[in-house]
């Protein structure tokens, strides 16, 4: 990679580990596209690579220090695991970082003792871990080494839990941390692609221990639905990939309806919304299931956005789309809306709590 | 049921089987929604009902049945069965249509000589043969008890076929079929919902023979995948209908977008298409992915429709969208797509041929 050696003079004797390896190749171009195009430079998307010292994370390394200059590994220790572990990982990613020619940093993500979801609570003060260390390395963009396999069961999870059509399109490839970009540059490849890949390039890896998290459903899903479905379909996990990245395509699409069709005749007034009944009756009930979600990510900080039920938003569609002209008022999570004869209005449910 | 008394008569001693189940009338409040709403008078909407002697099929037959004068019942004997089972299942009906006092027709599928996929021959000449007996009995509508497991299934053989956005949202709860409408008003209703009600009934089924498809994959996932997601999540089934509803509503809003923005705009000559490159390259992969497909339908009857491969389409997106100017010509399945430095032009696969 000429990149590599022209920016690092100390490389130019050997060509960087997997120069060579189509799979490189491909996680290389795929993180271009994801931060910037061909129109940034490379040193201009440094980025913090998120590795457990698993597969997945060793081969995105291995990949984004094909430019040492613009790759900074970073390991997080969980207290959930024992000293030996936690030890064993953090020596052989500060091992793989030496090889590779690149910087390396650590951080401590502590839980355990924490109440409510520990996997939620997990991978919340992991990225802040990251996202720390990343303003520590002036890294724009953290990547993580979620893949298809992954996004599969991503899919599923979100399919057993009765998800509505945002969280039904899994993982994005890019997404807004902070200030930071998160990117998952190998999320349309295989597990197998991967280890395929790794055992090519003589390569070892850790067994990735944040992966034996303790939600019961993402583990059997893990140890015993994925098999079968890989059995049943050997491309399971890139057919995932794609269907995600056409829902992702077509959430777009309906969010950029919802924006011109729905969010610019709404009249704004602090933290009021406001439309005419008979504009919201006129349009698709799926546009109008958006609202609620927008409203609270604009309004409230997103505060209060998991209390949001798919049985309010539908009883609350319902209301508006009657004939009935009696005022009625719908509780939709941290909003309350109020429906009157020609007029639709969305406030926070303290306020209007207050006001009543 | 008031409707059912008086219109017949001979009724009034009894009210129906199942007049007051709950599943019963929640499957015919959806009958009613799917075919006009409450402006369609019930004897206009007279419906075919298939049905194979199997529990879904029985328990809409109970509920179409509320409604005599709207409701008969179609049985079709499929040639891939012994005549012992096929004969049993015939009776069977003959005895439910007499008990729940609606008229009874009989088709034949006959597939087994015809070449190619036996499933896929066997669902065509079911409803043919359906569409023909609908006529006898002037039913403008068909209804089949597809429910919320079959759905599921269907959206895991989309999944693991890779199929398109349009594939993967399942089955539709209405769909045209020739000059009929074909219905499914259990599509949101799971497997055990409806077992349950015809034990609350007291009501015996068969064995639904018609489901024992030699598909393999199909096979594979019903009796080995279904259970283990039912045990990972017992709500699945009603999980996967409401996803595809989703699905469906999303699928509406891209086809109004595709009317408006790519359509409208689009030059239709004869059996050619053609459009303002710079048209086609302002909008999103996603809604130009139609094209192809709608183009098959419109112009080509459909025919050749199944040659259109996602790959073919990618391609030729690519193309549209890069910076070259130099003309070139795709063949998608059954089209061929020309670009030129301002223009993409569609026409069938044949006539450019002869005219090249």
């Amino acid at each position: 990679m000429n990149d590599a050696s022209s920016q690092d003079p100390e490389q130019q004797s050997m060509p960087p580990l997997g120069a060579d390896h189509p799979s490189v190749a491909r996680i290389l171009r795929r993180w271009r596209q994801l931060s910037g195009g061909r129109h940034t430079r490379d040193p201009d998307r440094k980025t913090l690579v998120a590795c457990s010292g698993g597969a997945d994370s060793v081969a995105l390394a291995i990949a984004l220090a094909q430019i040492p200059s613009s790759c900074v590994l970073a390991h997080i220790q969980h207290d959930m695991r024992t000293p030996e572990q936690a030890e064993h990982d953090r020596a052989y990613v500060e091992a793989l970082a030496k090889r590779l020619g690149v910087d390396c940093a650590f951080g401590i993500a502590a839980v355990s003792e924490e109440p409510g979801n520990l996997e939620a609570n997990a991978r919340e003060a992991r990225y802040q871990e990251l996202a720390r260390i990343a303003d520590e390395h002036a890294c724009p963009y953290i990547a993580t080494g979620h893949h298809a396999d992954d996004q599969l069961e991503t899919l599923l999870m979100h399919l057993m839990r009765g998800s509505g059509t945002r969280g039904m399109s899994g993982m994005r490839p890019a997404t807004p941390l902070g200030n930071k970009t998160l990117l998952r540059p190998l999320l349309e490849i295989p597990r197998n692609e991967i280890e395929t890949m790794l055992r090519e390039l003589d390569i070892a890896w850790c067994h990735d221990q944040t992966n034996d998290d303790p939600a019961y459903v993402r583990n059997r899903i893990r140890q015993d639905l994925l098999p079968l479905l890989r059995r049943l379909d050997p491309e399971i996990a890139r057919h995932a990939s794609q269907w995600s990245q056409d829902l992702v395509a077509m959430q777009e699409v309906m969010d950029e309806r919802v924006e011109a069709t729905l969010m610019e005749p709404c009249t704004i007034t602090d933290s009021q919304w406001r439309w005419p009944r008979e504009l919201l009756q006129a349009h698709p009930d799926i546009m109008l299931g958006y609202l609620p979600g927008l409203y609270c990510l604009r309004v409230l900080d997103n505060e209060g956005a998991d209390r949001i039920t798919r049985r309010a938003i539908d009883s609350w569609i319902r209301s508006v789309k009657s004939d009935s002209n009696n005022p009625t008022e719908h509780r939709i999570g941290p909003i309350v809306a109020h429906i009157r004869a020609h007029e639709v209005r969305f406030t926070p449910a303290e306020s209007s709590e207050l006001s009543t």
